[in-house]
């Protein structure tokens, strides 16, 4: 039922924040990723983060399905990493999806998690107006998909240059 | 004479944020729209924005002549919200206006304002130096006028995720 | 031996807080500038800053060897302010340095400084994914060195539109 959000912007550390609050919870930790391996860049990141996660954790990958996936994997006991909803947010507008029907299923899935939730997002608004207009489409929902669950978790931290400020 | 600083990324909640703290004022509330309907985007942006405020609200279009409006719309009993302080900036460039004028009569309305004012503006500097020299001289002038304004103002929070983090 | 660690976005004022930080301190202010002037603009910034200290400051240049030059610099009753991390790194990349090696040899110089050292960088990563590959190189490299820095250093703050938030 408790439930964490964790933003930042890239680099900022936290991912790392969330695993080591994971990892704090004593909950048997389960890494749900939302990235897809495109290219090569995608795959040196995605198995970066990787090496960085012992082999406590077990990892399941929801780059579409993801209120499913928490309501599959929840339980009293377990701590759901989900890593991260902006890439979650990009995967739905690629695959044409309805963005705000599935922050209405997140929303749900939270709210009805057993064990402790924490979601990762990025805040990418705070630079200047992006020229193409799908990038301004994106921005647009990733800030309103970060107030959405923002508003919905127990507890949210931004993170800069690794360390946390409390949001709430 | 009290005034907020409210400043954020794009659909970070910082106009919503404002406007609760506009409607908690108690104070009939005016709403100081520096926005121009250039074209469908925008259109639907300020549509969008004007459905969130309830029948309560007046409106008042300030692309340019801020200062001048803010000082003829506050009075005792009443709360001027500017949204936002950004707009106004880049509808002054455009128009090759004097901009550190503008700030210093921007300054002293807000300064000299009975009532409550509240300045809605964009944190623009967190991303990646842009390619163009214009959007780099923009987000120079954004950062030094926000660095006045919250100068000036008698609180200002910082907003995320649509939660507000206090910086004075 | 103390050190502060100051992160802002572009013109969010983070060099005249640690300037103020460094002048308050009452110890002998030297200033480490990390910036080439290799175009018009850069040399008006850099003339710029320099006109917003005053005669107590020395200034010296270190666009390279920052390492050594904190090392060389470093003193009981002196105060350095590293302004910034973020164009030493781009000019490790341009002159294609190794970063890690740099910033092991960069986390020992602050460590091992009599004094205090203040660090000065930017946060770059809460915009939109750049388009082109350096960029995201460029953004990566930035996050990390921020991580370790922020972490080597006693405090750290997060400067937005002038005003500071405690990050540690």
């Amino acid at each position: 039922m408790p439930s964490l959000f964790v933003i930042g912007g890239a680099r900022s550390g936290k991912s790392r924040h969330a695993q080591m609050r994971a990892e704090a919870s004593g909950l048997a930790p389960v890494y749900l990723a939302t990235a897809q391996a495109f290219d090569g860049e995608m795959t040196a990141r995605i198995a970066r983060h990787q090496a960085e996660r012992d082999g406590r954790w077990q990892t399941v990958e929801a780059p579409l399905d993801l209120p499913e996936a928490i309501a599959r994997e929840a339980g009293p006991g377990r701590v759901l990493l989900v890593d991260c909803l902006t890439l979650w947010l990009s995967n739905l507008m690629l695959a044409e999806r309805d963005i705000s029907g599935a922050l209405d299923a997140l929303e749900r899935a939270v709210a009805g998690a057993a064990g402790l939730v924490i979601l990762v997002s990025n805040e990418v608004g705070q630079g200047i107006v992006p020229d193409n207009a799908l990038a301004r489409r994106f921005r647009d929902e990733a800030g309103w998909a970060n107030q959405r669950m923002a508003a919905c978790c127990d507890e949210a931290v931004l993170v800069c240059a690794g360390l946390a400020v409390r949001l709430k």
